[in-house]
Parts: C-alpha cells; structure tokens; sequence
C-alpha cells in the first residue's frame, strides 16, 4: 500500500460508526450467499454479500440513505439532486423519498427505459439532457440554480463514502470469524473506499481486493502507477464500472487496498451466468467482476476466506450478455 | 372440500414428522422471501418459500432425500432408480449420493443438455430412451430388472409425499403466526399433497390452493369434476406441471385442498419476470404460476397473509420466456 496523503474530509471511525446508526433500519441488511460448489472447485470458503437483494437493487442505497439523512433541516427542506444514469439515481429517489424530500435527478435522454421507470417511481423529478458529461453537469448546475438542492455525487463525497463503509461494517457483525479477504469491483471507487476504511478501522487480519473490468481498467492503472488516471473511452458491459476514480476514493485506495487485477470480459460473462445459474440469483454484471477475477486466478485464495460483494442486481432482462 | 377414500398408506401425521427428522440437515431450509412492492399492491402480506434456493434446485430433493434415506439396507446397496427428464432426477441422483448408494435415470433422448449435465455431475448412471412414456417405462422395467434398484416415482409413493410435506412443516417453524393460506403450483401433486396433509396435521387456520396452467389443465378438472381426468397434451412453459395427478396424490387433494384454479400463460410470464426484476431471483416458470394466480385475482387476498411456494429455480438461462 502506497502513502498518498488523504484529504482532511475522509470520513473518520466515528462518522463510519454514525453512518451504520444512521443507516439502521433504513437500507437492508443484506445476507452472505455461500455456494459449496465454488468452495470445492478452489478449496476455499466464499461468501457472496447480496447487495442485489439490497433496497433499490443496490449497494448505493447505503451512501445515499446515509448523505441524504445526513443533511440539516434548511438543507433537507431544498432537497438533493445529482445526474446518474444508473443505479445512484434509484438509490438516491428512493432515500430523498424515505425522507420525504425532493430528488432532482438528471438523466441522459438515452438512459434506458427501465431505469427511467424505476427513479419516476420513487417519485423524483426527473430532467433529460444531452447525453454528454458537460450537459450532464450543466444541467445538473441549472437545476441547482432554481432549486437550491443539495448535490450528492455518487462516490466522492465523505458521507456516501461513509455509507458504503455500512457494507463491510455488516459482514464483520455476519460472520463468526474475520474473513481473510474482502474483494469488490470498483468503478468510482466508493464502494472500495467505503469498504477499505471500514476494514482499516474495524478489522484485524482482512486485506482488500479490488477487480475491474480490463476495458475500464483506470482503477487499476492508477493504483500501480500512484498517479491518478481518468477513464478513458470505457468499454465492458459491466455498466457500472465506467468512471473515473475520485479526488476522495483515488488516495483512500492508495493507502488502504491491498491490490487491484482487471479481468476480461468473457469472464465478467462466465462469473455472472455462473452466480445466476448455480445460485439462482439475479446479479447485474459488475457484480460479477470479483467472481472473475478468482476464475482467472488473478488472485491467490486456496484455503482462505473470501467475501465477494455482489454490488448489485439492475439490469434490463431483455439484453443478457450470453445471448 | 370432497370426500374420496384415502388409500391405507398415505403418509399419516407421525410419519410427516419422521419425514421432517429425517431430511433435517440432508436438504437446506430455504428462506421465507418477501416484496414490499407486491403487498403495498395488494393490500396484503405475501411470504414466498424459496425453493429455488433447494439443493439440486427444487423442492424435489425433500421427497427424494426422505425417500433414499426411508430405504432398508438391503434396498440401498441395489440402488434406486427412476425415469425423468426433469427436477426429480437431479433431486434423485443428489440424494443417492449424498447416501453414497447407486442411481439409475432414465432419461428421453431429447432431454435438455443442462439437465442431463447436472444429473451427471452428480454421479448417477444415465440411461438414454426414445421420448415416449412408453419407452421411458419399458427401459426403466429393464434397469429395474437388471440391477434390482428401487423405484422412486416422482410423486406418487408415500416417502416422497411425506418429503414435500416438510415444506410447510418448515413454514410453520418459521412463521411467528399462521399464513391465512399457503398457494402451490401442482403437476403431479406431489407438493400440493404433501402441503395439504401438513396443514391438515399442524395448521389451525390455514386454506391450501393451487394453481395450474390452462394449457395444463387435468388437476383443475379432476378437482371440480371429483373424478381424476388425465392430462392430455399438455402445452405451457411451466415444464414442471405437464405430468397427471397419482393414484395418491388426487384422493388427498380431494379431501385437503380448498381450490385449484387456473392461469394463462401470458401471466405466467409476467409473474416470472417480476419475481426476477423485483425480486432478484431466478425460478423456472412453473414457480411462477401461484403468482400469475394472484395477478389474474383468481384468488382473494386483500388483508390476508399468504405464502406462495416457489417451486425451483432451474431453466436453460439461454431460452427465456419474454424474448
């Protein structure tokens, strides 16, 4: 692990404690899946923490809950807003309407339909915009302007850094002995930050994985190169892995995980069609991506411990990978 | 409910218990799952006993694995053996496995790939048959004469019965209070049988019904006709539910069952893809059918507790119903 100094505003033991009070009873806890045919294919002990079983389908629900309940009454009362085409934007609908306060989301017209559906379920106001970053943020500032909203961003903030520490907080009370290791995708890096904290603070003996999708592989050339890489051009059907680390994740990544492999695409398939078909659930495919990486044996794991995060299960059924 | 003469050895209250011991331990006791979006709907509280999540991916392994273990020792070393193309035969070879004894699977020359993969995986002796239940049971006869191997039929023999029972023997376990009904899908009747007699047993308060595919029909007939009707050129996506009522299982259907109602297709469909979507969980299509019960109103549910047993969670993920 690499010493990148870390900004003043990383969330410290006590927020990450505030966040699973906070986030109690708000966002589910998810259940560690286990699969005795993986265990015997590489003598090892999974355990798959659900998070597609998560509420809005989701880990992101933990950061949102957690930023959303975390604003002050004159905050509250604007409301929050952000731009997201996927899984941010649900959580984040369906936290500010637990709340019962306004969600501003923009949205790309290009956005699919379901996911569309889902924010306008909870209820949110939704704006469509160009499907480019710059009118993403521009609308996203209009939107602002009028409103007052507070803006979440999806993973480089401290209080959704915080939530997402929820995760690894749950399974140290879940299992009855630490597990060896712990390994999640990243895209933005919150989940990984969240998670790396969590085990920094809170565990004695784990390490911290991440893997990422070879066509989307920012993450990993940042880490080995401790020099901040923006993604570029992504392309793996992992959708929820395409942007770039942030100014929060990318330094708590650098000193509190322990390696980052990136994997091909037909494993990221492989890895999916195999948690669907042997353990009968619906996961989205960057879920898959810790999955892959053990069947590239990228990394060492005979006779260890592993949690594997299933970060979530959002995916239109109409277009599987395999078909 | 009708009055038709049992036969002397349907599964008698003492028995479903054994049936519970014995299995406890050799089968997973699968979760009680729930959709705030389905009651918020409804109006009501609905439980779904996950039996997708059952080893070998049914609920088949409870009979099968009561079956195989009810055996003498003298049973045991010639094996058992059975004719199926589907859940059963999985469930069979597992459960001869787990006790280390022979099985012999006839299975139609036509039988999909997964399926004859998975009866492989786990060790049993395939035989290959042309695709009429006539060849299936002429080369059965054969096995059976060869090797002296016990048939367990899928649905109709005692042991297998008292295995399903241990379902809603299960429910009750973990349920603080009753469900107001418990709602099957029902092909042989196997599970409805075995979930009748368990409620008619240890239930105070609780309706059975089960529901059908039109295109599946002979269960409904029968039921309200009070006389068994075959079926006959069955034609749904539900595989699971194509086969006739038993010799055992109508007469207890008949005397515990509150109603059998039917759905179309187009519903099955549809009640499938929400428990995917909403859910995250795969089942096969027959797991489907309680809940296209439930879509189509055949069944009054508002206030009401009920659980709807999802059968199993295997299908060919390359053929999915809405594409």
């Amino acid at each position: 692990m690499q010493n990148i100094e870390l900004p003043a505003d990383i969330p410290k033991r006590k927020e990450l404690l505030d966040a699973y009070d906070r986030t109690f009873g708000r966002i589910h806890q998810t259940p560690l899946m286990t699969s005795t045919q993986l265990n015997d294919l590489y003598d090892a002990q999974f355990y798959f923490k659900a998070e597609n079983f998560q509420k809005a389908g989701s880990f992101k629900s933990r950061g949102a809950v957690n930023a959303v309940f975390s604003l002050s009454e004159e905050q509250s009362a604007k409301g929050v807003c952000t731009h997201s085409s996927g899984n941010h934007a649900q959580a984040l609908a369906r936290a500010a309407a637990l709340k019962g306060i306004p969600a501003h989301i923009v949205m790309p017209e290009t956005a699919p339909k379901v996911k569309v559906a889902a924010v306008k379920d909870y209820g949110a106001q939704i704006t469509f915009c160009p499907p480019t970053l710059k009118d993403r943020e521009s609308t996203l500032a209009k939107i602002q302007n009028q409103t007052g909203a507070t803006e979440i961003h999806p993973y480089n903030l401290p209080a959704v850094i915080a939530g997402q520490s929820t995760l690894a907080q749950e399974i140290q009370k879940q299992m009855e002995t630490e597990p060896d290791m712990i390994i999640t995708p990243v895209g933005g890096g919150g989940l990984l930050s969240g998670t790396a904290l969590a085990v920094h603070h809170f565990f004695r003996n784990t390490s911290v994985y991440a893997a990422e999708p070879e066509g989307a592989d920012d993450a990993f050339k940042s880490f080995h190169n401790k020099k901040f890489f923006p993604s570029e051009n992504p392309n793996t059907i992992a959708d929820g892995l395409l942007t770039s680390l942030g100014s929060r994740t990318f330094p708590v990544i650098m000193n509190h995980v322990n390696d980052i492999v990136t994997v091909r695409e037909e494993s990221i398939i492989k890895a999916m069609r195999f948690i669907w078909e042997r353990m009968k659930i619906i996961i989205e495919p960057s879920s898959a991506v810790p999955l892959a990486a053990i069947f590239e044996h990228k990394i060492e794991v005979k006779s260890k411990t592993i949690v594997l995060v299933l970060s979530g299960g959002n995916l239109d059924l109409d277009y599987l990978p395999w078909q």
